[in-house]
């Protein structure tokens, strides 16, 4: 399980003001703390800052790479804060996100051949977010088509269903889930994605939804996850549920987890 | 969910030494705190006393239906002390358990036809339990085979596909998922049972990988658990997974169960 470490983002107050200050320690200690926590990559986006965003992105980007090895995922709506970022990043990098949008397509696709990165793909077209699983599965289907069309390869591409709230649609939890086991048995060697806490958006004991949440999605074909790695919980979550599903042989990788006060 | 309610059980020295005293008051504690805890059925077990078991079966059963009103699983592998149970149980009871073992049968249906109980159903026969998910799978057929040409209705027969410990062997989590999965398929309208605790037999943390196993098994079509009620997190772990696979209308049993401090 790739576990993409979430806290990096201007929409947080106190990241905002470290950006805006390039204040290097703050940035530099929250890419530590999430790696040390058991991030596997971690996001950046600076999107708030809208008018400064090129900018910020490199810097970002720049001093988080001298603290940590992990790979960035280089997280923007706008495409020049994407090649900004890509740029100054060292190895493969992670681009968030491409959708099914004609425009976005044509966006991003240069920059993913120009730089060979990784792509998040987002099951979303013209008409937004489907409601229901099959035109999930069709709008991933085109994105998969649209991108090996084009020379990527399906290691590359991280397919995300795009999690909506249990509390404005009881269905949509199981709509989701559905999506992804029919996505992982249709396209051998794809990845899949998402970001949990929108599940539990409105409801009470959130962190206990998105527990269970990532608990259940793992034997639907879920292998990458966004999430917040300084939340005590969920790793073990993840540790666990990898032990369970015979994914973690001898539960070697539970075991030294325990032993480093990890669980 | 049906949640059976594990506690009463003299293989703990309390409730042994319960037993043994007629100590009326503790065994009727018991019970009640389990049902408070979000138990939907009572697991009886006084196994461990061979020489007085019919008698104590008898006695326990009376005493807990004092002060409960859910129904009792007569847990037993002596058909006189399941007898002595079911005769002394006021409604439809829940006989713990029979197998595909021919001898076992020849005891359990005449109980089952003339109590009308229930029947936890367990996927082993003469050459033990299955390692693989096919042979699993091959047994569970013969049980529900067996049972229904009985005449026992699916809807009373709970298959327990026997879980074991992922610490003896990697693979033995996912095996007993695909089990269910694929029992729960092709046996419209049957419930699957499950014990969790030895999922987790041989390694740390055991209530975290109990938990996560609950999680994942919902989904494979487990609706019924047998477990510890008194374990603060198993009942939330339930009241999520039913929100999340669209089990539980508007989220309403969560937000009560949030409101009555259960979650």
């Amino acid at each position: 399980m790739l576990v993409i470490g979430e806290k990096i983002n201007t929409s947080a107050k106190d990241v905002e003001k470290a950006v805006e200050k390039r204040d290097t320690s703050f940035i530099q200690d929250l890419a530590r703390r999430q790696v040390i926590s058991g991030a596997d990559a971690l996001d950046v986006n600076v999107g708030t800052r809208i008018h400064t965003e090129v900018e910020d992105m490199k810097w970002a980007v720049k001093v988080i790479q001298k603290v940590v090895e992990v790979p960035l995922c280089i997280d923007s709506p706008n495409p020049l804060a994407l090649e900004a970022g890509l740029t100054q990043h060292k190895d493969k990098a992670i681009i968030n996100s491409v959708t099914a949008e004609k425009k976005r397509v044509e966006e991003i696709l240069p920059l993913l051949k120009r730089f060979r990165s990784k792509v998040i793909a987002l099951t979303m077209d013209e008409a937004g977010i489907p409601e229901d699983m099959r035109r999930r599965y069709t709008v991933a289907e085109r994105l998969v088509d649209l991108l090996t069309r084009e020379g990527i390869a399906l290691d590359d591409i991280y397919i995300d269903p795009l999690v909506r709230p249990i509390s404005t649609d009881s269905g949509c939890g199981w709509t989701v889930l559905e999506a992804m086991r029919k996505i992982r048995g249709s396209f051998k060697g794809i990845h899949l994605i998402c970001g949990l806490s929108n599940i539990s958006f409105g409801l009470p004991r959130r962190e206990l939804l998105n527990r269970v949440f990532l608990s259940i999605a793992m034997p639907m074909g879920l292998d990458a996850v966004i999430l917040d790695p300084l939340d005590k919980g969920m790793i073990p979550v993840i540790r666990a549920g990898e032990a369970l599903l015979g994914k973690d042989e001898y539960c070697t990788k539970y075991l030294s987890s325990f032993r480093e006060g990890k669980l």
